[in-house]
Order: C-alpha cells, then structure tokens, then sequence
C-alpha cells in the first residue's frame, strides 16, 4: 500500500485519456454551483456537449468559469485517472462550427431534441493517475 | 428520442443512490476550482472519505463549500442518473468519530496509509434522473 502515488499527466496524455471516454461532468464553479454529467466529445483542444434550452446547467454553465472532470478508476485493482479542463464555457452558434459538432455524432445526455451546443473553452489542462503496485505491474 | 427528458429525484432516493456506488467527485467551487475523484461512503446523512495530508484536494477543498457528485450511466440504453450533495467538506479529527469512518473499511482514492478523513455536512441534495422510451420499459 505504501507504494501507491499520485502521479501527474501530460497536457498530450490528458487529451489522449479524455479521448478514450463519452461521459464526463460539467463543474459550475460560479453561480450557483452544480456538476452536471454530460456525453462529451472534443473539438481540437475543447471539450463541447449538447444540452436542451432552458436546463439548469445552461442556464449555470454558460459564459462562466467551469471545470469538466472525466475520469476512470478500477476499485479492484485501484488504478484510474482523473483530468481537469478548465475554462469557460460558451454556446456554438456559427453554422459551420456547430455542423462540425453535428459530423461528431454527440448526443446530449438526457436525449432532447432540439438542443444546443456548449464549448469549453480549455485554459488549463491537467490530469493526475494513481501509481502503485498494481499498476506497475502492466 | 422525443420522450427522453429529466425527472427529480427524492431526497430519500438520492441516498438510496449514493449507497450503490463507491467513486464519486468532489468539486471545489472556490478558490481554485477542481473535480477530484474519491472513493466515498455515507456517515449518516453526510459523504465521507479519506484522502492524504498535503494533497490538492485536502489544500483546496478543506472547511469550503463543495459539491459531492456521483453518478451511473449506461450509454447503450441511454438511462442513468445524478445526484448531487451540497455541503461544507470539515476534517474528521473526534476519536470516535473517526473510529465510526474506520468501521465502514472506507481506502483512499490514491490509497495512502497516512490519510485523513473529510466529512461533507450535507446541507443540500438533489439528484436528477433520464428517463425515456428505455428507461420506462424496467
């Protein structure tokens, strides 16, 4: 047990592990705050998700700070990740971006229909894993 | 798809949740903002978790305002579901009450020896849940 650590990920490993998952959570910071668990994807180096008009974590989230955590983590053999993506978040608008995020195939989290579309605008990066004896052992 | 929406959850249904799972998030809403994994248990109304001195999360999150989420999702059948704990995280340092949090065999996120234990007063609960054309055929 004593060997086990937190160990911190690269800028490039964190974009690497928050591409191997779809759901995540929204942070709301500011505000009157929440975390709210999104279906994400990304967007060159930012995080977007869809949301239906009038939910509270559009009316929280938008044009303020949050942070959007992914993670995975085996409690039996006790190894995972965490990252962090800070920034704020911002709706997509212009046609051409949000036929962008259409071509991802992203789905919002509660299924509604007509839905927009949210970007995090990432600021900062950062991801830490857990390191220990099991997880030298791969 | 048009029947998917968000339904509230109970308070009492909200802990009912909580108990099904061992991986939560605590997020940090002031100061300097974060999401950190924890692997929690329930002390009465209130989460717990042990976590090591001289960590971020201790540093950042210790007698502040944090949100305590946790949640399931399944993306094939698109059902899942939320809850959210609003509360001030405090250290646990009473004798017995540590000795309570000793009894639930609660590890920490990393698995540190030398840990300390945070207990988040609940102050509010909420929890949200999707339910659509999968979820109303259980």
């Amino acid at each position: 047990m004593s060997s086990y650590g937190l160990e911190i990920i690269s800028r490039e490993q964190c974009y690497a592990l928050i591409g191997t998952q779809r759901v995540g959570r929204v942070a709301v910071v500011s505000g009157h705050p929440g975390v709210f668990p999104v279906l994400y994807a990304l967007l060159d180096e930012d995080v977007v998700f869809r949301t239906a008009p009038g939910t509270k974590l559009v009316a929280a989230a938008l044009n303020r700070d949050v942070v959007f955590e992914v993670d995975s983590f085996d409690v039996v053999k006790h190894t995972g990740w965490s990252v962090n993506v800070f920034g704020q978040a911002e709706e997509i608008v212009a046609p051409d971006e949000v036929a962008r995020v259409e071509s991802l195939g992203l789905e919002s989290w509660a299924g509604e229909v007509r839905d927009r579309v949210v970007r995090i605008r990432a600021v900062d990066v950062s991801g830490r894993r857990v390191v220990g004896d099991a997880a030298t052992n791969h």
